[in-house]
């Protein structure tokens, strides 16, 4: 068995741990998380690695030997899962990072190594994301203990419940003399590399992104009203998600309208209010504002034309997290180690990523770098989610060389 | 004081019977319904009439002195009301009603004269809309006991709680033999007798209706999904419903979607499904149904061009309701003599209704006629409902000289 076909049939076995039978669904702090945090640690220390699962339920795992203070070079992803998820989104970068592990157990580092498993990148169970990696980040917020789930429970007493002591959960955290750096592996969740050939691409930064609520009104009528009464909000914000993608996409954002509803509802009323989302996202934090600011005025334009108000809510709102130069270079190395010219051309491919990853969180204390790793069609976040043997035999072959050049290049603080 | 300040302070008395406090809403088998059946009832026999309520809760009154199996002209409109009315929709042709029925209490007709205050026409509390007046047209359905209000109650249980019995409802049925004909006032709802400036118009028909649930699927993605691959059901939804506006505008029909929803409805994943409702009404079958025939071919044309499926069912059909010929005419001279010349022609202006009414599930026993009374802005459904004192006893005057010509032409069957 090749180390990638071990990587995929630790997937397909973490897959199996789901909280629905049609589907993969895997939330934080769970009978789930609690079975996969304990399988992902069986294979940690068949590794070489010492491991615990810190105050905030990540299970984590140091390669023995190392001293006890020294910083560590951390890889590592994400176990849970979106609902109806696929078997690699996170958890192929902690399996990845198990491999590299293992293979350096006996290579003399100048850091420690570690490797992490995040309990919640996702957000599904409690509606925040990055709980997990924002524990060990130390940016953990106190008030997260009262998030409830869709069954009303507590974060706090799923803490509880799970074993963790909610007062301990600051002891997840890391400080920035602990650690080196950040190495995350991924599936793109995208296309651009399928479609460039390319097994394996470096991210530059992950996205700036902004959440907004937008909300129209006009007025509720009867459905009798003629065409030239009408204050319509819902005709107001048809165009608007239209002149959305139009804007967003010539402008090469992100923009996705995930929600909408209407008042009062009804089949023979107009709409008075009409109020959806807006996720938008851009490469760069400048470059998403500049959308931003032509949507606007584009829906102000649709307002006035219609004669409805127009409201804009910021509900989140993130820069651009810039990946570390030196872990580019890094990854670059590695890449040309594991592919060399793929005929595409010797230099690896640079893409930036438009979800949101644990290296979000983690550059709060650490520099951090990430490797994508092609998925077929670009699909994710859905049972299709599918990765080649030959992509995640080239995935540790470069997060293995990364590490190596790291450790080359290592200069002690 | 005059007739039609009777009839406006009246209608202010009925508009304090209301289930809530901040405007009106009265619905069928309610403390307010049987408020306003009483209140209503005494007005009837202050003019003449001997009443009762019907098997289905209807306020009936019949001019005393007509022999019993006497076919009989009948007047009226309905007293229920949506959420958040205003006094005058229905209300104002139970008043009006009353007011003719007083004016020819000693006229010797040949037909008896009788006024119904229907229960329900809105359909507000069970769904259903025209209960009360289908019960009188014979077109009851015995499931409708079955209909449940918002909080689970029975209409069966709740016609027992108002003092009805369930098994009696069909004792309102009234037969084309006992009736001549049925005459309505009614409020436009709408803004044309305003902006031709004329106080009253005769109904033509009452409009064509149709409703669909309008279904677009494609792919529900992560939002990191990349423009090309997206198959966003919103971005299809928001383009038809634009679409619907500008074929339904440019056919002279009126098309409201009033109801929409998105599945998963997350603000960072595409929308795989986007449902949402037509209500499309012209004034005839026919032309409803061209217009549709354009619309269905947007929807096929913008699918294919998003690569979405689209799916429509139909959940309410209804052909145009032709008012009778010798109803219109008898309140062409009704208008004549109320108004005269009025500036604006001599000819009193025909329209057709885009509004449902009673008098559509009248029509399957007796001829129909409808008389519009002209409302402020058009404004109907809500507090704003406004009519002119002057153009309502405009309405006295032309409903009498109507029922005087009906009773100068008729002929005994």
């Amino acid at each position: 068995m090749t180390f990638a076909e071990r990587v995929l049939n630790r997937a397909d076995e973490l897959a199996t741990h789901s909280s629905r039978p049609d589907g993969i669904e895997r939330v934080y702090l769970t009978a789930e998380h609690r079975a996969v945090n304990d399988l992902v640690a069986g294979w940690m220390r068949e590794a070489g690695l010492i491991t615990w699962q810190d105050g905030a339920g990540n299970q984590c795992g140091r390669l023995a030997g190392a001293e006890d203070g020294l910083p560590a070079v951390l890889m590592g992803s994400h176990l849970d899962t979106v609902p109806g998820a696929g078997r690699y989104d996170g958890i192929l970068g902690v399996l990845v990072a198990i491999e590299v592990a293992a293979r350096l157990r006996d290579v003399d580092l100048p850091f420690a190594l570690e490797v992490v498993a995040f309990g919640d990148e996702e957000g599904t169970r409690f509606g925040t994301t990055l709980l997990g990696s924002r524990a060990l980040a130390g940016t953990w917020q106190p008030e997260w203990f009262d998030l409830v789930d869709a069954d009303g429970v507590r974060l706090g007493d799923a803490a509880e419940r799970f074993g963790l002591d909610p007062t301990r959960f600051g002891d997840a955290a890391r400080t920035a003399e602990q650690l080196v750096a950040y190495l995350e592996v991924h599936i793109e969740q995208g296309p651009r590399l399928e479609k460039a050939d390319r097994a394996l691409g470096i991210v530059t930064t992950i996205a700036a992104a902004e959440r907004r609520m937008i909300t129209f009104t006009g007025e509720s009528r009867h459905c009798a009203t003629p065409w030239e009464l009408r204050r319509d909000a819902l005709l107001g914000a048809s165009e608007a998600i239209l002149a959305i993608e139009r804007v967003a996409r010539a402008q090469g954002s992100y923009a996705t309208v995930g929600r909408i509803h209407v008042e009062p509802d009804a089949v023979n009323v107009i709409p008075g209010v009409a109020a959806f989302s807006l996720d938008l996202r851009d490469e760069t934090a400048g470059g998403r504002d500049a959308t931003w600011e032509r949507i606007r005025s584009e829906l102000q334009s649709i307002a006035a034309e219609r004669d409805l108000d127009v409201a804009v809510s910021s509900t989140h709102v993130a820069p651009e997290v810039v990946c570390a130069a030196e872990l580019k270079a890094a990854f670059a190395a590695g890449v040309a180690a594991a592919i060399g010219d793929d005929g595409a051309g010797s230099d690896a491919m640079e893409l930036f990523s438009v979800a949101g990853h644990d290296a979000m969180a983690v550059a709060a204390v650490a520099p951090v770098g990430m490797l994508f790793v092609r998925c077929r069609g670009g699909i994710s976040h859905h049972a299709d989610e599918s990765v080649r043997a030959d992509d995640v035999a080239a995935s540790i072959d470069a997060l293995e060389v990364a590490v190596r050049q790291l450790a080359a290049e290592y200069e002690p603080r």
